[in-house]
Formats: structure tokens, sequence, C-alpha cells
């Protein structure tokens, strides 16, 4: 018996993802989808059909699998919660904050929005980075009296950077990053996204809110968790984040100082030690290797990277001492912004809180 | 009565620019050509035509002057360095060490290659930021018992980084330099320079070389000239060079530790301080203003700022403190590779030189 | 006593290009600007700000005139009619007619707009091309009992084919005509315009309405006008328009069948008769050349032919004898979408007319 | 027992993507393969691996297979013809013509050059198209004494073009053919390629050669076999060739004029008729769908459809009547012009010939 799941907002751009990304998954079946009014009552090929150009907006790769084409669907508050084990959000994060609360009520909710993100006692889970925060749902749900629970997923451009930065966390102590991304277009959505006006033949070097983000997010994540809090890892973070024309997948130049000595070939060993029994590879959702280290110092480059694993592996190139600090790194790393940083990173989570028995 | 100038590599992209950025000179005239053997005894316009397929290979924005397309191409030997008073060289690095040396015996030889860069007697300039270095010529000159001398600018991702360091470097001092930079498709040059195969709709996280030279050319043209010798900047830098598929203009992420408290005003002071009072803004090719701070997060932008005073004004924004040190600023900078970072850069060189009596 | 003008719409992406081509205009000033309510009673630099970000939306290459950013944009509804003599209109469509309409009563209308192309009683202008239908502003204003008239310039995608169109239609009549369009992002506008996320690596081959557009303005603007009347061209005209990853500028594959033999000489020889005692070339906003023959058979080019005369010269290039028409010719042409097609095109006809006493 | 087969030409783009395609191929397996002195003697590895930078010039999307990464590349003469069956040959043309026939001399040579297309007793040969034109083998071997053969594929502009036209012509006669290329930068190769400095933010609307290939191309492919000899189809073809920003798969614009009335239900009706009893769908490398008929009007667009089947299935949209002739119908292609257009489609044919006995 599959667990019976429900996606929120399947209309938007991670809603599709998601659709695409639990097609013939093995432990979760779609039973109802829900998104704006605007959409609802329509079937799901009808509800992403442009009015005026009769345009399908998909965007996926993949094509939409049959079985959604004809689904129908539903407003948010029409959701049968009874028949369902399993909410995917990916609303907006305006809505999110209330909307998500009614589900986590009832059963436990993956989101890729940030609505709770800073909140005490909700974790962000990275599968493999910080499995032991999953503990902090057991509060959450009795601070708030819930019988589910609101699980989010990082910022897209948190991930690369919070699973590159763990190993070398605990290994080497890390006290500051600095961190300047070449952000994909895709990671700003599509309707409308960012005006191909804007972004072709240029960069732009600000993206709002986003350097905050991952300031907070990553100390979080790379925190210990104790008697019920998270104690955010005391590291101080300076990150640039600009988007350039790029399609998909998220580049982040990386320098670290750190309190021992490290060098690229601790860092390989540190990384390998780290990923290589890391129990959570067993997931379906989970790529044949977690992170990728290049010596080629040309990569990792987006066009060849965001394929490999179905965007699931973390790629790292360009190792080399960081000369500015008495001890320290720099890196280049590679990830994919749509894939495991957004909704197929949250059915990795959904898989880990599965096994862990908290779906 | 003008002086009297050849040009060698004039087929280039850079030579070009040189073409382009020497018409209607008040103080400089072209009355010599001269490239590679292959090009030598065609007229000018002949010699950037492809063989097959009779395209004219003419890189800038400007159309190439009329009194050009028929000067004759020479070969390099050719050049009558009696009727000369000064050459700009922008010969590939190879081949520059000699070919430049057999003119600086005679004349000045204003060069955009690295040959002579790294040597202990040649400065490296950049107008109103290194004047004082000017001095190094002399000092040149009797080492080698040379009448001309050779005096390169700087690789086009350190111009930037040197410009917007100095006045803080001199006020607030600077320890350390972080910096990631996304650089320009032009910067490799066209023949072929990248193939659009390689940066559509990617990312290359390295530049042969490249964060060797900026290292090395900004400590030098920090440092301080002291009884005929530069005393390098005691800097740290640190620098990531990317390419990305931008058209032109080099975008730097920077962030730098100060010795004395610092933040966004003070630097606007002192830029202003600094800058403001340059003499070398009366120069033909200077710019109106050297450099440009906005307050607007999203510049610099490579699309819109390097149209700006015909690319030799330096772009600056995204101004913070640096939370990762105890004093340190942040920025991201803009500066127009092929003109403030090339040839026109190097006639603005020419011009200092000449002013100084150098010339 | 320069006239006084309004700019409808001066917010968005063509208003934008009004107020940078009627900068110093040696006729014309702007004395009133207006646009949405939502917009209205800010100063201009505030209307285009984004509230949130606080970016500044300004799209054309020049920057804002300094006296436009305190002019107070105001509602449509408020323009002084009695204190204008003209009107530059390029609101949204849908709007337009209404709009349009209330201003012609009392004063002459440019317009970017469609709304009003398709009447019989109002002409489509390109100055230069179809002046003599110019007469059909009397009829415009007898009929509709207007003091003032609608002149709307035509699609931007027509502007170059009825251009290169007109003297091989008068000499060597037309019968058929088949384009391909290869269009420019910015032709779509800027909020949101194309998202960069549909354009990038890719092509769309579809361009809503465009082609219908085409196929009727140009057949109206080689018309004759024949009491009081347009007889449209007898021109079968096919075409296919697409999108592509072109900034600005609109270039057009071009075969069309002639009634007289024609080659390529005679087409050069045609051109020349026509276009260089064109007596609008002594407009201000006219071009030194109205066209631009290449042989070379890599022009036109976007990137180089955009910057021709600010945009004001359409470029045609491989010429060739059409070998599936007993008589026909082929060619490819370039027309800068956001100049001649579109603002400054618009004040070049206000140009015509006020020369013409119509303003 | 697989055939064995040889690569001539492997360390280059499309040599590359024999290598892909041959893996783990049913029929066929890589026993030797070849390229210049340059890169003989080396293991393949490092044959593609730029001696400065280390870097690996590898270009599909899939990886090398392990097995070839070991192979040593051998000079061309030194390939032993008694041990293979089959050569697959993609070495420039220039030396294709003297290379290719040494080896047809002893065995079949599948080719994506030009070398031979144009030669009298040389199929041109497209499986499912004109699959009789393989009788002309058998003349080709008998006037020139060859034991084996040379059967090139079309360029990758006549591929998609000859196959939408084939079932066309043969129902509704087809008497002239508009079409306008907008051609991939993949189409011209890596090494090096188009320049991104001339193809970003531009088209070039010129591709030295490709139109009168595509013109004798697909007038040969129609074609009819008789005694011996194809009469070329009787049909005037008229093309102009772009290349566009966009990686992969050329899209082309096609008018077409027919003998008989035609309009989109015939045309989709001829092609189910055409394609769907195809018996060479049923060989290793065809795809499941032969053809794609969007109704959408915004497809087809090269990021979506090159993906489909592999790049095997050729794409047609925007299905119109043509109404500048009597009879005609217009359409926009797509197809991919480094699968179906390629290797992929080299290997297709060689399927089809060893089916047919030939191999």
């Amino acid at each position: 018996m599959k667990k019976k799941v429900a996606i929120i907002g399947v209309t938007g751009s991670v809603g599709q993802e998601f659709v695409v990304s639990l097609n013939n998954h093995p432990w979760f079946e779609i039973v109802q989808i829900a998104a704006s009014n605007k959409s609802a009552g329509k079937k799901y090929l009808e509800s992403i059909k442009d009015a005026g150009s009769g345009i399908i907006n998909w965007h996926p790769a993949s094509p939409i699998p049959e079985y959604v084409k004809d689904m129908t669907v539903d407003k948010v508050e029409d959701i049968k919660i009874d028949n369902i084990d399993l909410v995917f959000s990916s609303i907006e994060s305006e809505a999110a904050r209330e909307i998500e609360s009614k589900f986590a009520k009832f059963v436990p909710v993956i989101s890729t929005s940030s609505a709770y993100r800073y909140d005490e006692d909700v974790p962000i889970l990275i599968p493999g980075i910080n499995d032991e925060h999953v503990d902090l749902i057991d509060v959450q749900k009795k601070n708030r009296n819930w019988n589910g629970f609101v699980a989010p997923i990082p910022n897209c451009t948190t991930t690369g950077l919070a699973i590159t930065l763990k190993p070398l966390y605990e290994q080497f102590g890390t006290n500051k990053v600095i961190m300047t991304s070449m952000q994909a277009i895709s990671g700003a959505g599509r309707t409308p996204g960012v005006p191909a006006m804007d972004i072709t033949d240029n960069i732009i070097p600000y993206i709002p809110n986003e350097e905050k983000k991952v300031r907070i997010e990553t100390a979080k994540i790379l925190g210990k968790i104790n008697e019920g809090k998270i104690n955010n890892a005391n590291i101080k973070i300076s990150c640039t984040c600009t988007r350039v024309p790029v399609i998909d997948g998220h580049t982040e130049s990386v320098s670290i100082e750190t309190s021992k000595p490290i060098d690229p070939t601790l860092v390989k060993k540190s990384y390998e030690e780290y990923f290589n029994d890391l129990n959570i590879l067993s997931l379906p959702s989970a790529p044949p290797k977690y992170y990728e280290i290049h010596d080629e110092p040309t990569r990792p480059q987006p066009r060849i990277d965001r394929e490999i694993n179905d965007g699931m592996t973390t790629s790292i190139g360009r190792l080399e001492k960081e000369i500015i600090f008495d001890h320290g790194i720099k890196y280049v790393l590679f990830s994919h912004n749509k894939k495991m940083g957004s909704a197929k990173g949250a059915i990795l989570l959904a898989e880990l809180l599965y096994k862990k028995g908290k779906i």
C-alpha cells in the first residue's frame, strides 16, 4: 500500500516537478492535486493551458504522466484530509504559512516554501546532512498540538553550500565562509520569472532576500540539536548572490576558514568518509553518488553537470588551499536548483521521514 | 605635430581597438601598422578579410576608419624605427618579449601583453592609480641601456580590482582580498576565442593563468616605489576566475579585510576624495568620471554599464560591510575588458606618459 | 516655438523610448506625461521604480533626461488638451482605441498601437514610403468630425518589409511574398515580456497575431489612395513569425515574385533611385541613409547592424535571384524594432506631418 | 556474432557521437578507432585531452564508455581491413574522398562526409525515405570494381526537409519549395566551431555551401531510381540558411507548392499512411515514432523537441495552407542535427543496409 499524497501548488513550476518526480514512485502515489481558485475545477491539462493562446505551460523535460492529465485540480480547501497521508507543498510563501498549518494539524507537510523555515521548532532538512534534526519534528508537534508537521527543505542556494560544508565543518571546524553564487534563471520560476530582456548577455548582481536566507539557513542546518532545540552553527557566512544567463543549476564560488589545517587531499578523504556510507543512499530518489569531485579545472559546468544522476549529485571542483586564511580551502560547487534543490529534494526528504517512521 | 605611432599586432582584436581609439586622436597619429607575415604586404582591409568566405573580421562596434583601410600592413621587422615616436603592441605573449625589446631599444612601447609585466624594472601602470611607478621607467632604460622602454598595462581582470582597491588600501589598509570574477567571452579574443558550444547556457569556472596574474599584478600595482624598486603591497589576494555568457565586460565580487574600520559611507567618501581631483581626468581618453557607485542593488550590470563613458568608467555596487572580518567591506565591480582594460586603457597610459615627458 | 507634446503610456518600454528620442528635439518638447492610475501623481523617476526592490525600470541605452525625472506623471484624463499640440501614444491596444479617440477629437495623435490601424479612414504611415496616404487624414477628420486625428505607425515586423518592398513593388510589380521572421525578444516588451526560461537556447515559432498584422498592414501601406480611399496592394503575403534569442532587431528572410524580370543589380539601382532623393531625409530623426545593401553574405547581423544610424536604417543582404519564380528576388533584411519600428519611427512620422502642415 | 566496426575520425565531434551511439549496440561492435596522425598511438582518453590545459574535449551528453577510454587510436592507414566488416567515417570532407575510397574497395563505408554525395553512382540515403536507392550500391560496386561501397547520409539540414517532403511529394506532387533555416551552432562543430563572440545575441544569415547542398541533395533523395540511375526530383528548391544562438537542432520554416489540393488534414493523413508502417521502425536505432505533428502553435521548439526519442524524431508544427500558391502547405520543422542528422542517423542507415544484406 503506497502512501497517499496530495500536491498543493501543482500547476506551478515546482508543482510540476513534483508530478514528474512522483511518477511511478515505489512508496508514494498522487491522489489529489490542488492549486489556486483560478485553476480549480479544471482537468490538470486544462489548468496549465494558457486560455488565450492554448499553449500548455509545462516546464519539466519529462512529459506529463498520462494519468495526471485527467486528474481534476481541486481548491486547496477541498483536499480530503482523511484520504491522504502526506502533503507536498510548493505554494508561494505569503499564503504558505496559513495553508500549510491547516494541513499540518492532521498530516505531514513537506514544503519547498520558506514560510516555516525560520521557526524555532521547524528543522530545515537535507537528508544525509542533518538527519538528527528530524527529532525537532516531535517538539513541533507537541508545541503546536499538531498531528502532522511541517518539514521544509532549504532555499536552493543553501542546499549545495550546506552539503559541501557539512563534512568540513564537522572535521575541520569552519569559522568563516565567503560565497559568490552564479544562479540559474529557473531559480526565479517561470511566470513570469526573469525577463529575457534583463538577463540575456548580462549578470544581475542581486537576488532579493537570497543572501539572508543562505546565511540563516546554513547556520541552522549545520547546528546541533540539544534538548529539543537547534543551536545554530557558529559560522560567519558572507554571500553575494547573482543571476547569470544559465538555464538550470547554481554555481557557487566558496572560500572557507577552518580551525584545523586543511588541503584538497584532506577534503577528498573527509568527503569520502562522510558520504560513502550515508544510509540515505538507499532511498529511491537518492543518487548513486551524493557528490562528485572533479580534478579537471574546468568543472563543474552547469551544462554538463546538471545532467548527472538526474540533478541529485552535488559537483565540486577547483579545490585549492585558501591562502588568505591560516587554514582554509576554496572550491567551486554546482547544485541543480530544480532537482536536489527543489521538488525532487523534497521527495528525498519525504522518503527519509518515511523510513524514520514520521510519515 | 602629432606623435607618430606604429601598431604591432594590428589585425587582432586588440589591435583593431587601437585603430578605433586612435582615430582623430589629438596627440597621436598612426603612421605604420604591422602584423604577422601572413598579413604583411596586404592593404589593411584585405588583411582582415577571410580568404575563403570574403568575410571582414572586424570586431569593434565603430567602423574601420577610411584612411586605415588602405594602409599597407608591414612585417614587424619593416617598421621604420626612425620615423616613429611610439609603438602600441598587442602581440601574443610568447613572441611579445623578443619583439617588444627590439623596439624598446629605440622608442617607447606601450603594451597590452604580459611579456614584461613581471620584470623588476617594468612597472604595470594604470593612470591615476600608480603614476609614481612611472619613475621605474628611467631605471628600466638605464638597466637595459635602452633609449625607449616597455610600459605594459595590467591584465583586464586586474584593472578594475586595482582601481577599486587603491583608495581603500591607502586609507584603510587592506590585508586580504577574496574575489570571484565573472568574465566576458571577449576576454578570450576572437580567433577562435571561446566556442559558442562551450559557453552558451554555461559557466566555465577556470581561466588558465588568470588568477595568478591578478594576484601578482594587483600587489605590484598597489606597491610603493622606493629607490628605484617596487615593494609589492603586503596583501593576500585570493581569486577564482570564471567565464560566463556575457559578451563584454568583467564583473567581480570582492570582499576585503581592512586594518581600520570601514563602511559604505566611508568608502564613498574615500573614493570621492581620491578620484575627484585626479589630474589624469584631463587626458583625452579619460572618462568624465573615473568610477561610479550605484546604490541600486541590481547594478552594476554588464549590458547597461559597459556603455557608460565608452567603457572607461569602473562601476561599483552592492557596497556592504563584510561581516566575516573585524573590519571589512564587500562590493561588486564592473570593468570593461575591451576598453579601460585593453587598448583604450593603453592609450590613456600613453597620454599620461606623454604629459610626463616620457614620450 | 516648439510644438507641445504629451506622451501617453510614458512609463512603458515604448514610452521610455519616446522620452529619449524627444530629448533636445528641435521641433517638439514634452510638456506633459501620462500613464496608468498606478503611476499617476508620482514623479517620473518614482513611477518607474519598483516599489519592493527600489529598482529603476528604465530600459533604453541612454539615461533618463534630467528634466524628465522630476516631471509628474498625470492620469490620462488630466492631460490639458488646450495646452498641447500633439500626443504620442504607446498604450496597450485594448485601452488605446477609446483613449486615443478622446484626444484625436482635439489634437493629432501619433500612435504605436494597433487600435486604429485597420480602420478604413486611418492610414498606416511610414515616412518616405506612403506619404501620399497622409491625405487620408483629412478624410478621417471629416468622417469623424475630429479636429485632430490618429496616425499609427505599423507593427515593427511590417516596417522593414514594407520599406524594402516599396521600390520593387512600384518598379517590378510584386505578386507574392514569402517571409520568415526571426524576431527579437524586445519586441514583446519587458513587463514581463518573454521569460528567459522560454527563449534561452531556443526558438519559439509563433507570435500571436503577428502574421496577420504583417499581411494586412503591408498590403495597405503599399496600396494606392484614390478618392479618399486606400485600395490595398494586390499582393499575396505569406509569413511565419518566430522569436529568437536576440535582444534587439528583427531579421526577415524574404522571397518575392515580381511581374517583370529582376536581379540584384536591378534591385540596387531601383533602391538607389527610390531612396536617394527622398525628401524625408532632411527630417531631424531621419538617418543619413534610409537603407544599406550589404554584398558581404554574412550581413545583415543584429548585433552589428542595430547600431547603424541609431537604428533608423534598414539593412539588406543576401540579395539573389529567387529561382522558384519566373521572376523573383530573395533577400534578408534587418530592421530595428525599438527604433525605426517603434517610438523613434513615430517621431519621424510626426516630423513628416509637421512639415506637411498636419500638426 | 556482431559486425566489427572501425570508426575513422573518432576524436571529432561526430566521431564521439558514433562512439556513444554504438555503445551496447546489438549488431555492431567497435573494434578499431582511427584519427589523424596527431592523435595516433594514444589511448582514446588521452587523444581527446588538451595538451596544455588537460581538459577532456568530450562533447556528447552521455559519458565516454569505459572500454573505449583505453582503446588505442590508430592511424587511418593502420586499420586492419581484414578484421573489420564496416567503417563509419566522419572525417573532414577534403581528405574524405581519398580515404573513404581506400576502405570502400574492401568494406562498406557509412559516411557523414559530403565527399561522395554528388557522384552519380552514390545514393544519399535516409532510411524509410529512399530505401529503393540502396540498389545503386550494386551499380557503384560494379562501376568502381569495389568489394565494399560508400553510403553517405545527407547534410544535417537536408535530413528534416527530405523526411517531411517525401510523403507530400509522392501523394500531392511538389513543384516548389522555399525554406529558411535557423541552424544550431553545434552544426559547425566545436574545434573551433562558431565563436561565442559571433553568435551570442546575434544571427548570421549565411552558412557557406549549405544552401547548395540542401538543394542538390533533396532533389536527389526524392528522385526515382531507374535502370541503375537516379533521376532527380523535378522540384525547384530555394533556401536561406542562417545560424542562430541555439545549441542543438535545426529549425526550418518551409513553404511548398503542390500539384494537387492540400491542407493540414490531408498532410496528417498522408504522414500517417506513409510513416506508420515503415518497416525501418523495427531497427535498433529507429525512434518509436518517425515524426511528430504538433497542433500547439508554439511547437516545435529546439529545447523541448530535441530531447524526444533521443533526437531521432522529426517534429512538425505550424501546419497551414500556403496562400501564395494555388495548392500549397507551409510548416515549421525541427530535426536534431547531431542525432538523426549525424552519427546516429548513419548508424540507422547501417542497420538498414545490414537488414538488406549489404553489410
